[in-house]
Formats: structure tokens, sequence, C-alpha cells
């Protein structure tokens, strides 16, 4: 299998953290979102991801695109260890929390649409980083209320193994640190964040241990 | 089951179409998005839906949100007639334009984000309209590749059978029409829109065709 990563997008960490907790392997390309343009913007690799977005995982030869699509996609291949439950009500669950990161968190938070409201519609800094926490906070609340439900155990989303839904919510607390979120309001959140952070499959797969990461902390 | 609507949003729709095509029966409760602040913060339908957006699903006194984990689980609980195919690759595929439409497309274009635009960043009309047809105009260009594809037989965007990628395509062309999105150069997906709208489950479940819908046309 083949990766195209980079190594701070937090799509593509959810695609590392599952091949890691299946114990499957895979070689790393890196795309380089800033460099050159962006270089998902290639001719090259817009052949392989034609909306140019990162990651895209190739298996013998076949393209798969979308993270939570390459997810199910390894649950479908590699069910074991597996980060869905198998009772159709808790997967739901489990795939609601993921989506509530996907489709209402993430994607007004990546790096075309921060570009877009600079560039485009002249945002100022620190209206785009309230933009940023705006939308994070929203969406982590609903996360907390969701998590924090009566009866939960833990130490994961869904008790005792990590799902979908761990597996989306890491990247996306790194990144809302990045962008100087405060998490005290959160505080099952970052239980579930601490839980997962012990595992190899979420720590070894952090941006910071990435081949394409910089070697001084960069802004 | 009892769902938790607005005639005009997309992911409502993608639920509308998913239960009729399986000729499930869901009682209908309009949530107006506009009306008094919106109905979606009101506390009672937060409590379903903390996020405070629709659709919600409910069966047998268990909450279901996301649209997309909604699909899943009614493909999960009542597998025919499929919206998936079973070939775990064909499923990737599916997925990943499922979720082109619902996190690389709908979730920049939707009301709560017009709205931020306007209100908090003073984003004028004509800016905010240039930004939703960015947006769908990015998306669909990566749609119309994925589909015509070599070897591409339609009617649906999976060739026999409509699947998560037309469910979620077809709201999607239909409010990139309200925009005045020029559609032209996507002619697989329109293509692709009228075979789905030759079938009940697709035309029926219309915004028009909704009990909330107003009886005179609105801007």
């Amino acid at each position: 299998m083949q990766l195209y990563s980079y190594f701070r997008s937090s799509a593509a960490w959810r695609v590392r953290i599952a091949l890691a907790y299946k114990g499957l392997r895979a070689e790393l390309h890196p795309v380089h979102l800033l460099r050159e343009g962006g270089e998902q913007y290639a001719p090259a690799y817009r052949m392989l991801n034609p909306l140019g977005v990162v990651p895209t995982l190739i298996e013998d030869s076949r393209v798969f695109t979308q993270s939570l699509a390459i997810l199910e996609y390894l649950e479908d291949r590699y069910p074991e260890p597996a980060l869905l439950p198998r009772d159709p009500v808790e997967r739901a669950w489990v795939r609601a929390l993921a989506l509530t990161i996907a489709c209402d968190i993430h994607p007004l938070n990546n790096l075309r649409v921060l570009r877009y409201l600079e560039m485009t519609l002249g945002v100022g800094s620190a209206e785009r980083e309230a933009w940023y926490r705006h939308w994070v906070t929203q969406g982590l609340k609903a996360l907390e209320i969701e998590t924090a439900r009566p009866g939960w155990r833990g130490p994961f989303a869904l008790d005792s193994a990590p799902t979908f839904a761990d597996v989306c919510l890491i990247p996306q607390l790194y990144n809302a640190r990045r962008f100087g979120v405060d998490l005290q309001s959160f505080p099952t959140l970052v239980a579930i964040e601490q839980a997962c952070l012990a595992l190899p499959a979420f720590a070894a797969t952090a941006p910071e241990h990435q081949p394409d990461a910089p070697r001084e902390p960069t802004p």
C-alpha cells in the first residue's frame, strides 16, 4: 500500500492511525500542501485525487480517496482489530461522531478554506482565528455532550476499544490546540485523547513523527 | 420512525431518499432553520441533536444523527434494496463520492456558514454567492471526473442502480441550481440526475413536495 500524506493534515493522520492500528504497512509519499503553490494541485497527483486533497491510498493499483471512505474500506478488507462495533446502533453512533468532525468541523478549518478567507475575502488573521475557534468549539461542544453520556465508562469514546470516533477526534484536538482553542470545557474528550495517545497507533503516527515534518517547529 | 427534517436541507433530503428507496416510512417533524432564530437551536431539539442541525432520525426511542451515519444505519438494518454495492472497492468509491459532497461541498455552503460570513465577517451577498459557487464548482469538477470514467455505462453513478453517491448528488445539484451555478461543464452529473429523478424515491422527496415547503416559491 502507498499513502499520500501531509504530516499536518488531520485527514491523513486518521488513515495513518487506522493503518497502524490494524498492523498494515504503507509506503509514505509526502504531499506538501504549501510548497510550490501546493503539491496536491500537481497534475500527476490530481490524476489520483481529482479534488486535489490528501490523503490518497493506493493498494494493488486501486486508488482510494476521502479519509472516511478509506477507513471503511480498511474495515471491510481488514476487519480485525475492529475500529467499528458490531451493533448497528453503536456503529451509527460512532459514525455520527466521526462525521461531526469530518463534516461539521474539519472542512471549515482546513487550509484551502483559510486561504480563501485570506486571499479572496481579505479576512484578517484575528478574524480567521476566531472563525477557526468558532467552528471547532461548536463541534467539540456537541461531541462532549455525546461522549459524556450517562453510563460512559471509557477510556475511549465507545468504552473499551478505539473506534472511528477516536480516530477522528485525536487529530482534531491536536489541531485545535495548534490554534489556541481552550479545551477546558471538554474534559471527556481530553480524557479520551489521553487514552488514545497511550496507544502506539495514535502516538507514533502524530504529525511530528512524520518523515515530512520539519525538524524545527513551525509557527 | 420519526424524521426531523427541513424541506430545503440537502442533508435531510438524503435521508428522505434512502427511506423512500427502501420502502420505509417515517413521520415527518419539520424543523424550520430560519424561523425564531432557528428551531434547530431550541433546547428540546438539542436534546436529540446537540449540534443543532438536521436531520435527526428516531427509531424505537433511539436517536440517530448525521445524514451519512443514518444512511449507513439504514443499510445495516434494512439492506434490501441496497444503496451500497457489495464489492469493497466499489463501496469505497461510492462512499468517497458521497463524502466529497458531504465533507468538501455541503459544509462550506450551508446556512450557518453563509450566515457567519454575512453577520460576523460582513461579507456581502455577491461575495457570498461567489464563495458558494467556488466550493460547489471545485467539488462538482472532481465528481464529474470520477463519474465520467472510462467504461461508465450509467445511468447512475455506479452504473445500473443508485447508491449513496446518487443519494448525495441529487440534493447537491438542486442546491447548486438554486444558487445559479452553471452546470454545463458537468454533463455526466446532469445525466445521472435525470435518471435519479425518474425514480419516485428521489422525485417525491424533493423540497417542493415537503409538508413544510412554502406554497409560494421563496427567493
